[in-house]
Order: structure tokens, then C-alpha cells, then sequence
């Protein structure tokens, strides 16, 4: 099959940087983070507005990407699921999708809430939560 | 930056075949459609159960990667918006993200009801709703 070339847009800036301390889930203890944009791509944030949710989707540069099967939430106790039935970071493309709370936007920096995703992940895209804006 | 490559883990089978025709969203006229995979990712489907609700993450193979400002849902008469405020396919990195219902599994191929992405989308990943299944 084909192959695709992403061009990250951009990356997180965040004070976690250790994959086995991070949380699984943003209500689990993740910081607050900024989402850097390179430049180039100011016009694609225009209407981005502070006080919204948006999904941000990752690439999760640090995950394995051979592995097809894990302990859901790592626990050894559970049995193997295939990863694309759990969150597991480690699949063939691992793309991180997360649901964030704008809280303030300053050209192409903009500050979010509770995001899980370690330091210097690059960022892929953005998207409204469906419902909220079509 | 760094660039990563995607490798498709299987591609869509729909009646879907005209971008212009397709609809936007999939409660406006999706047709059921088969996501089909790649054998060797068989392992990675374990645990995916009909009656759910799933994640799909496409590669829109025919969206323009040059595009950053758009009229929200091509209506001419709207403002321009930035890419990252609307759901249009034409984007940086063009990821499809779709909620679908599962139908029904056989082996490596997966019925799903209303998906608006077109024949011959490659598929990229696929995850459970938060909230259902972590």
C-alpha cells in the first residue's frame, strides 16, 4: 500500500517529559500545556477562540510502532486486547487524539488544559469537537 | 521539523465514490460501508466487539495538503475560516476522524454503518470512544 508523509504543524510544549510518568488520561494529573504552531500556518488558526474545546491529534514520536497487542492500561493481570480495542500509545500509526480546553490563544502559541502528551510532541492537527461548531 | 510516514493498515469499501456527492457529515446520507484490513493486522483487532462504537481514522487521500483558509461547509456566502476551526477535509495533514458503529466483524473485514468517507480511503487507526472502554 501507499505510504504518507505527515508534516507536523507544530509542538507541544510541556513540563512532562518522562513517558513512564506521564498520565494515560488528561483527568489522570496532566499539566497544562502550550500547543507552538510554526508560523507558516497562523491563517489555518484563525477562529480559534479561547474558552472552546478542540480535539488536537499527535504524533507520539517515543511509541513502538511493531507492537500489535498489550495489558490494557499496562496491567499484567488483564489479558492481551489488540491495540486497536485499547488507548495504547504503541500501534502502527500512532496518532495521539486528545480533547482540549483553549484557554488563551497569543498568535501562534496557544495554552491549553490538561493535556497528557509529553513535551516536544509534534502536532499533526486540529479539529472543532463535532456538534459544538460544523 | 521531522516528517513521519504512514503506513495505511487497510483502506475503506463504500458505494462512496465522488467527493463532490459525498456528504459532509455522516448523519447527512453515509452510506454502511467495510473497513478492510491488511491480514497481518488481525492480532491488532482482538477485542473489538459489533454493537460498539469505535474511532476510524482515515488518510483523506484527495484533500488538498496546501490548504489553510476555507468558506465553512464550501457556502461561498460564509467568512473564511482557518482549516483548524472547520471539519474540511483540506487541511496540512488531512486525518479523517469518524465515530462509526460497528456491525458486524468477519476476520479482518468490518461492517460499519454511516461513514462519508470515500472508496479507497486508506485507514490508519482505529481506537475505542473515551468514556466506553480506557
Amino acid at each position: 500500500m501507499t505510504a504518507y508523509t505527515l508534516r507536523p504543524i507544530g509542538h507541544v510544549e510541556s513540563a512532562l517529559t518522562d513517558r513512564a510518568a506521564a498520565p494515560r488520561q488528561p483527568d489522570e494529573g496532566a499539566p497544562d500545556a502550550w500547543l507552538v504552531f510554526d508560523d507558516r500556518y497562523a491563517p489555518a488558526l484563525k477562529g480559534l477562540t479561547a474558552g472552546t474545546d478542540v480535539l488536537l491529534l499527535t504524533w507520539l514520536d517515543r511509541a513502538d510502532r511493531d507492537t500489535l497487542t498489550v495489558h490494557p492500561r499496562g496491567d499484567a493481570t488483564r489479558p492481551r486486547a489488540g491495540v486497536f480495542a485499547t488507548r495504547a500509545p504503541d500501534r502502527p500509526n500512532p496518532i495521539g487524539l486528545h480533547v482540549v480546553h483553549v484557554l488563551a490563544i497569543a498568535d501562534t502559541r496557544v495554552h491549553v488544559r490538561n493535556l497528557e502528551a509529553l513535551d516536544a510532541t509534534p502536532i499533526l492537527d486540529v479539529k472543532p469537537v463535532l456538534g459544538q461548531d460544523r
